[in-house]
Order: structure tokens, then sequence, then C-alpha cells
């Protein structure tokens, strides 16, 4: 949308503003949680949403996702041998943007991961990525106030965005990727999750859940999305923008770089 | 804390992470919700999250606050008058990073917010006030990955910061003022309310429950942060950095600026 502003010298004018709309999700006909979002995939939040918070097991387990903006919900049938399903009752436990939501003990599952690895990451491939990230019209660059998520391959030089998605928390975006891969039967094996976000501990869990073993963002990171990288092995790399970043961890999964001259 | 990284050259060094910390919340030994938090006012922190979900009325319903970082505790005894509180059933669960937590009805109160506004804000008190944010020594500049939240007085010119915390999660930080605000019987009157986040709903409507006239963030806005801004009536400025920033709502409380030369 756009809206009429005022800017530091009193001139009236017009700026973008992201759009920002309610979206609740009824599973099998139950309430169980209202997103605020961009809805740019609503279907795939919804899917990713129940897959992040371990409602879901399998995206067989999902009949059905029927998104309708007129009553902004998104009304999702289980199948027979996933319906009952209680959600857990310890209700929160999270991060987010410190406070998001995330059902039972996120960490119990986090030993069993493991991850496909695919051939090491090689920086230039990685500098690719992020000059294909910036070159890309964005609702970000028009009107701020929004975070962005894709996935990618990458094979020798080169990556491949598979999908990108923007919306207003960054764990819309970052579920709306995992809906995404479920849709359409891509895993984690191999790829690399690139958010605008900062690498918190929800972020990092989530991408350990994906077994997407490249965890690449234009932020930082804090002590927890560290500790819960080194656990489970997941290679991240902050502060990746133009031709520098940082990698926190598993720096043994990239490709060596020459020496600086 | 400090963590060995490598960069894009290859070489290892030091790198400040910013920390991150669970929190259990629980009020009356019942556990009701984890942050993830750097820490700084744990106390507030709590206080304000129970402000803030309006689990807790008035500061006088909350008889003490115990946190022990031994055991990651903020144990809440509520007092009598309060005891037995039911945490409603429809855990609306709203923006955030598009995904925080707001027990209730969140917009059913906002009809009956009204402002003690005080003098009208002067675009150099502003200015004052940006200034003295880019001059702190911040855990942000020197680790990144957390946002900031403050509260301010203005009077003619200049500001006054009255508290400035510093959180992993925008939501923490501004929970903390509000906590802060209850513990120092500070009103929002005539205050503003500095963030360093995006001005979505639920950042907007912190802002018109705790009463603060003016919000001001780094940030943009989303489509439900303007729209609530403009139904409660509250005045805000967004991409307000050095001597620049936009009025989105409310500009008619704004000192009015001399025209562009």
């Amino acid at each position: 949308m756009r809206a009429e502003v005022c800017d530091e010298s009193g001139e009236t004018r017009e700026a973008a503003v992201a759009g920002e709309y309610p979206l609740t999700v009824y599973v099998d006909k139950r309430e169980t949680v209202t997103l605020m979002t961009l809805g740019q995939m609503p279907e795939a939040l919804a899917i990713g949403w129940l897959r992040n918070q371990r409602l879901a097991r399998e995206v067989g387990e999902i009949e059905s996702v029927c998104v309708d903006w007129e009553v902004h919900s998104a009304a999702v049938a289980m199948r027979e041998s996933a319906r009952g399903r209680e959600l857990p009752e310890k209700r929160t436990v999270t991060t987010g943007c410190g406070q998001g939501t995330m059902f039972g003990d996120f960490m119990e599952e986090l030993d069993g991961v493991s991850f496909s690895r695919g051939a090491k990451l090689s920086p230039d491939a990685l500098f690719d990525l992020l000059a294909q990230v910036r070159a890309r019209d964005t609702v970000y660059k028009e009107a701020g106030a929004v975070h962005a998520c894709l996935l990618a391959a990458h094979e020798g030089a080169r990556a491949d965005i598979l999908v990108f998605v923007e919306d207003v928390g960054r764990h819309n975006a970052a579920d709306s990727i995992a809906g995404w891969m479920w849709l359409n039967e891509v895993c984690g094996g191999g790829k690399i999750f690139y958010t605008t976000g900062r690498l918190t501990s929800e972020m990092v869990i989530k991408c350990a859940q994906m077994g997407i073993p490249y965890l690449v963002s234009r932020s930082g990171c804090t002590r927890m999305g560290l500790e819960i990288a080194r656990q489970t092995g997941v290679t991240m790399i902050g502060r990746a923008l133009n031709k520098r970043y940082i990698v926190f961890s598993g720096g043994e999964y990239l490709q060596k770089t020459p020496p600086r001259e």
C-alpha cells in the first residue's frame, strides 16, 4: 500500500508501506494460531508453521490447506492418521523476536539431526548468491520493514535461488520456506538457507530441523544461536554482504580460500 | 561472549557475540513463558511481559519477582486479588517477529486508550534524541544481533533518555521498558518511545497500551502498524536517523518545521 506521509522538511509525499495481514490457521477446524503476514505464500506459511512447530511430522499428514483472504483464514485438514494429535501442553518456549512460539521441547529432536552436505560450499558461490539477492526487486527496497529468506542450491562457483520470500516477520519467511520445501518435495540436503534476519537460537533450530547444512545471514548471531549451530553441525555464516562474511561455525565445510595477498 | 570465527580471507579472529539466555517466567509457580533474552533487566522484562500480555493490570497486583540465573527463572508472585486469574483461552498470537504471543483480544482495549500528550514534540528534541542514541556504547555496536528500545522525555529542543535497554528480541526490549515504567512509577504521558525495530502492529499496540504518545523508529512500518497508529492517535515517526525522519501519523502533534529553503 501507499500512504501519505511527511518528512523532516514538512513536505508531504507518498511512501510505500509493507502489507501486514492477519492469517488465522485452523487445524481441523480448531483455531491454532494467528500469524501476521505480508501474505506472499500463505499456504506454504501455514504448512511450514505446522512443520516447524512439529504439529505435522511429514507433508503426507496434511490433507489440504485452503486459504480464504476474505476471512483471513488458512483451514488445514489433517489426514486420519494425524488427527486428534494434541497440541503439546507446554505452550511456549522460544525466541523468534525473543518471543516466538514453539511447542514442546525444541532441543529434544535436534540430537537426531544429520545433514546430507553434498559438495563443500565455495566462497564464489556464496558471493554469487549475495549478488543475486542484492539485485532482486524486493518489498524491502521499496517499503522496508520486512525480512527475506531464501533456499538455494550451489554448484561450483554458482548459486541457484530455488525460492525467495519476504514477510513482516523473519520467522514467517523461514516457515514459508519450510512449507514450500514440503509442497515441492525439496529436501534440505546440500542447500543454503539465507536470511536477512539475525541468527538467534530459533532460526538455527529451524535450519537444522529442515536438514539444511548451510545457514547464511546478513546479520550477526547470538550466543545460543552459535551454540546450537556448533552442536548440530550447521555451517553458520553471518555478516554476509558483498564480498565479506564471517564463519561462526562449521568452516571445514567451506572450500578453502587463497590467503590474503 | 567472544567467539573464534574466521572471515572471508580465511583468517581466524575473535568476534563479539550477543548473549542470549532463556528466562522462564513462572506466575505463582505455574510455568507461563520462556523468553530468550540478553538479560539486561530480567525483573523489568518479566513484569513488562505480564503487563503487555495483560496478565497483570497494574503493578500493585504483583507481589514480587525473583530472578535466579542459576536455573534461568523469574518467579512472579501475584497478590491475593489477582491470584487465580486464568490465562485467556484464546491463545491469540500475533506479530512480534510475525509470531509473537499476545493473549486475548488485543484490539479490544485500544478503544479506551487516551494520551496525555504534553507539549508538542519539537524536531530539534527528536534530533537530539537520535544523536544521543548514536553516541551510546551499545551491545549492537560491538556484536550486532540485538534491538534497542528507550523511553525519553522531551522539553524544548532537548530530549532526556530515562531508560535504555537492548535485547535479542525487539519485543523483549519493549516489554522491559514497560516493566521499568511500572517499577519506577513513570507514566507514558508526554513521553517518547524509541525502538530500533520495525513498527509492526504489535509494537504500536504496546506503545498505545503504555500510554506513550510518540513512537519513533529507525525502521519503517507495516500496513497494520500504520492503521493502529492512526486509530489510536499515536504519533508515529519512522526512518528516524541523523536529521531525517518520516511522519506516518499524528503529525499535528509535532512542532512545525520551517519550510525547506
